[in-house]
């Protein structure tokens, strides 16, 4: 496949102003990007070029309608010296399914794969190498079409941008559950990794924050009471020794890291069960001692230890001894650097 | 406030490739945009210069995380030849309503009108005359900045573009009321005209266009009973002498026609009242004979009429007798344009 993206390199590599041990957050972006678009019914020839601005029509629909989804992944050293990528099929096979629920078209998965190797391999120096850190790729599809008019674009962009990424959080993470906003209900967007869902958790996100917590944990959007997910991660808690987290329901976005963390734990041996959780059984397991443990997956953070919940005048405190938690991020964290076996296979070498 | 804005006009109008007997829908746009960039925590000069295209960053935010809204209205020409707009205050108040929601700045409301009406007058000549067309207006705001990370961006464009329209709906449409997706829940962002609400009605309404429909009819998220509105329109029935609409509960959009609308049936002594209403009560009433007449309000149709609503494996068939739905339609139509006087005060000389 490689011999069909058109190569065209940069004159100047900006990889000299990086600091690698003082990485602005979500700022700064590699030498190159991957672009194809999609015009007539059909993906055009696609190329890697130098990252520069796109031309965009101010009736762009993207803009107005919103068919925009995105994916989030992480590009890491191995231990032979040669880049790899976590599981990029996935992501290939979730930004297909966002774009069916929203209408768009799919992107050949083969070419995804393909593109985030070869932008992978031309950026690679761009890559940071201390620990928890990684090159974080953002393929991303938005409707380019001018038009004025509710249906599903005609044209489209697909690009993928790559940002070098030190941990988010280095602490454990205190999370409001909200009783007034919801980010997604059954047969909306939530399922999606849809642009959408997050504009809806921005001013919900900001509020929680401005109340000192880190994140907003999501309830259900009918009373309330059955926990989501939390910002843009998923929730494990482990009570009385068995590891629970919300089903797929429709309106939880499937995280890789999700999966990733369940197929881990199982091969492991641990009991890992998808069930409702509501959060009047965390408020009574918190009392009674049997909430051992709660953490938050997802590609940006890895695995977050959650400290706190706030509900309604409940502070829900979590014990500080996160041994399934901890034992999950280290595994994800040395996987991706090849400092242990990949025994369920999730790298790919670029 | 006029001397605040900057004016660049084009040298070479567009107008003379339009064919006003044969105006594109939703593809053509006059000479000039207006344009305004929130930075540093306030918004900037504003200008109205030659429609063109904007040099976009990939990693602006509106494509990642939603943070896009709009207004959609209509300019024409009164009956002293002069532009008329309609209502435009209301829009002003409505971007601000949905940008608060999404955690955006609100723009200026007298910015917002000004700039509305020298945009209208300076490209006054693109307005249709023949009758139920208008210049239809598109003010929108969008992230613009350059981040990855999900919070509310910090740096926004607001744009006015326009775009000479022809009536949309010249025949009674028929609705699918929809079981499976919906378009908003409590909670969420239906109540504001974000970009993500719009792009999770696509699929669905793609869907019910190929099964030979108009346009979806949303049910709540709870249970998919209580109706919420239409496509892109609010709904009115009238059943048993009385003129009934969903109130806004929160997850549907407060049409500014669907204001106007109440407005001047109270005004012509109809008895207008906002409730829940059920698609079984539309079922029953339409078995019994009490559904009268049934028609969507919105800016791009005003008012449609509306023949049948497919639900599950009924088809309820209404009346093609549409006396308040035409007379609303007429008035709009004609205090647009002068024809009659405007008894409620809607129209803004430009």
């Amino acid at each position: 496949m490689t011999n069909k993206i058109q190569i065209d390199k940069t004159h100047e590599s900006r990889l000299n102003q990086l600091d690698f041990d003082n990485i602005p957050l979500g700022t700064t972006f590699t030498d190159h990007m991957f672009i194809c678009s999609f015009r007539n019914g059909k993906w055009q020839k696609s190329k890697i070029m130098p990252l520069g601005t796109l031309s965009t029509h101010p009736a762009a629909m993207a803009f107005h309608y919103g068919q925009a989804i995105f994916e989030g992944m992480k590009a890491t050293i191995g231990k032979c010296g040669s880049p790899l990528l976590f599981r990029p099929s996935e992501n290939a096979k979730r930004l297909n399914f966002s774009a069916k629920r929203l209408g768009m078209p799919e992107f050949p998965e083969k070419l995804f794969v393909e593109a985030l190797k070869l932008l992978v391999s031309i950026d690679q120096k761009w890559i940071p190498k201390s620990k928890g850190s990684a090159l974080y790729l953002r393929p991303f599809m938005y409707a380019d079409e001018a038009f004025i008019g509710m249906r599903a674009a005609t044209e489209y962009k697909f690009i993928i941008i790559a940002s070098p990424a030190k941990p988010i959080y280095n602490k454990r993470i205190r999370l409001y559950a909200e009783t007034k906003y919801i980010r997604a209900a059954h047969g909306g967007t939530g399922e999606a990794k849809a642009a959408g869902n997050y504009a809806a958790a921005i001013l919900p996100t900001e509020k929680a924050k401005s109340k000192g917590f880190d994140q907003v944990l999501w309830l259900d959007s009918n009373n309330f009471r059955s926990i989501q997910e939390v910002g843009t991660m998923n929730i494990f808690f482990k009570i009385n020794e068995t590891i629970v987290t919300p089903p797929l329901d429709g309106a939880i976005l499937a995280g890789i890291t999700r999966m990733s963390t369940i197929e881990l734990l199982r091969h492991k041996g641990y009991n890992v069960i998808e069930r409702n959780i509501s959060i009047d059984e965390i408020l009574t397991t918190s009392e009674n001692g049997l909430l051992e443990e709660a953490f938050g997956t997802g590609t940006a953070v890895g695995v977050a230890m959650i400290e706190e919940i706030g509900y309604k005048n409940h502070s829900i405190h979590i014990s500080n001894n996160n041994p399934v938690g901890q034992m999950v991020l280290d595994t994800i964290n040395k996987v991706r650097v090849g400092e242990i076996q990949d025994e369920l296979n999730w790298m790919v070498k670029v």
